[in-house]
């Protein structure tokens, strides 16, 4: 029925550039135009005019623009993706009161694995009972909030799990630090109620190599003295994220990515497609009489990664594994589960159009109708 | 005379790609064959095959084959750059020894900064006495080593200043920690003699963003706790440096310069070009009756980075401004010395030609004639 026209990467990791951002062709094109007519390729010099101004400034400045970020947050590019800011978060900001406490909303195994990290630095208090698996976001009401914590940490969208916080926590006070990188940019946010936010680029706004980092400027300044200086954020701030030398290419293709998402409705568009996307899939599942089905609670489901298992309730291996095989040779790749959880994984970046969401969703009735 | 036909990259920071490289055009072409016909261009999914085995392996086989990095050695691609590795060495490589003492040799302001990051994690001893300025490695004759280091670091070419080691330190089994950034694949090297090596790819192997550590595999395992695990060898190097998502566009490009270093004679024939060029230019300097005037002894002078002032001993400002603007205009570019030290430095990594050295010397012979 489908006939094999395009590949489209429906992957958690690594994941979809929007076609029209056409980087590559583009970032040839203006490296000859900054400056010099027949500059070499990759060779952003990023000591010089060319990049500060011409790629850091404008990539920051769009991305205030889109989040309509307060003067009083920093912007910070860095490397080492998530995990390093796993590190980077406690070695800045536990130190802010006495106590070096923490505390931590695990939902999955990102948050899991920062909370870990944490404990290297400091005392670490997860706020809730512990969940037996990762399906939802408990209940606020039981909540175990430290009114000392230095900060309160959470990653709002689980990738492997597929869960999604529906709103942002409240903590009294005390600054809120949110681990973004899978639905960043894919909704408003009001940044003001966050102390820092991070988001890793290779989901949402471009490829790997590069973590944008938000933080409320009075958070500055208190790092443990063993915070390694590329991940102290007072000093990557204080240099306009040049300390050291910065992952140039990969803030290139940021800047290209902030500029689609504005030229295409912002975020207000981007959560009305994601939402759109999403509820195509879901509502499959919903109605496939068990045969899909979604074991992550209906409000905690996430808008991002579409979890899901395949002919019975704990997963039809098997039938799993033609559905990922068929789909693939239809074009529709990286459609297998994390690893840890198994099933299907069907990731809707903000790259992901809703006519591959389509073809996805086509595919799953089909594939249902001749395997029910 | 000469005609403004090509621009050259001098700079020393992310540097020159070789033209054959031609990386963005390979990249392109090479996503749509792997694995997949009409893959969308920077979706290199790291956990997939397409990356893990075409890409990630055989960027370490070819680093492997043209080093021949011993068995007993691993290799690692981590982000965070140099400065990353200022940390990560300390953190992982001081507790070696009870004592989480570490010896630093001092030559250059990459060197100075390595010794201070490393003071929050142990105790530094820098073995010679301070130098007035960064203009030569000290004689090892003077030099105070600790026998009950954990280990012996030095930089073995200081980009800023323009000093380059000659031979390797002899540390009497103390394990030798080497910053190769800025020479790296520019001479053969023994690899067995140091305990570890780390490189930012961004002078000789490719763009910023991915940074190369070669460590002797029974130096891993004894990271101090608050080492974060982004910058902790033995869990990067126990999962193929894929523990988190890798910078993939920057480990590409180094793959293709890898290819083109081995394919044009290897670190053989770099050692024999990086001769021929630098002493083109340090020949001129020497004749010159003292308008060019390099501050760096003769047997610490670096193959990579010239440094030189014009005009009088310790720079003649607007002569070298105007130095600077008439080759900048001749297609010269980057040829500013670090704003730290002032003057000129020509930077003549790999990439760099012998005729586009040629180029250079032509200039500043005519710019000599001109204003001696």
């Amino acid at each position: 029925i489908m006939e094999k026209k395009q590949i489209v990467n429906f992957g958690a990791g690594p994941a979809k550039i929007p076609p029209s951002v056409n980087c590559l062709a583009r970032y040839q094109r203006s490296t000859f135009t900054f400056s010099h007519k027949k500059k070499e390729r990759i060779q952003l010099v990023h000591w010089s005019v060319i990049f500060d101004k011409l790629i850091l400034n404008t990539t920051e400045n769009l991305l205030r623009e889109i989040l309509d970020v307060p003067e009083n947050y920093k912007v910070i590019f860095l490397q080492g993706g998530g995990c390093g800011q796993f590190s980077a978060v406690p070695l800045n900001l536990i130190g802010l009161k006495e106590d070096r406490c923490a505390d931590y909303i695990v939902t999955g195994s990102w948050s899991a694995k920062a909370a870990k990290e944490a404990e290297k630095y400091g005392k670490v208090n997860i706020v809730h009972p512990k969940l037996e698996s990762y399906t939802k976001v408990p209940d606020p009401g039981s909540w175990n909030l430290n009114p000392s914590a230095s900060y309160v940490y959470y990653c709002c969208n689980e990738t492997v799990h597929g869960v999604e916080f529906r709103s942002v926590p409240e903590t009294k006070g005390v600054p809120l630090v949110c681990d973004m990188s899978s639905n960043f940019l894919s909704q408003p946010v009001d940044v003001s109620k966050f102390g820092l936010i991070f988001a890793g680029a290779q989901k949402n706004v471009g490829c790997a190599g590069v973590t944008v980092v938000i933080v409320r400027d009075d958070l500055l300044g208190k790092a443990l003295k063993e915070c390694p200086v590329i991940l102290d954020y007072q000093v990557q701030a204080g240099n306009n994220s040049v300390y050291n030398t910065p992952p140039c290419f990969s803030i290139y293709i940021m800047g290209l990515v902030l500029e689609w998402i504005k030229n295409n409705g912002s975020t207000t568009a981007m959560e009305k497609l994601s939402k759109e996307k999403s509820e195509m899939i879901y509502d499959i599942i919903d109605q496939s009489n068990g045969f899909y089905f979604c074991p992550v609670e209906v409000a905690s489901r996430s808008r991002m990664n579409v979890t899901f298992r395949v002919g019975i309730k704990d997963g039809d291996e098997a039938l799993e594994k033609k559905f990922v095989d068929e789909a693939s040779r239809l074009g529709m790749i990286s459609l297998k589960g994390h690893r840890s959880v198994g099933g299907i994984r069907a990731s809707l970046y903000n790259a992901i159009t809703v006519d591959e969401t389509k073809m996805l969703a086509n595919f799953m009735k089909e594939f249902m109708k001749t395997h029910h």
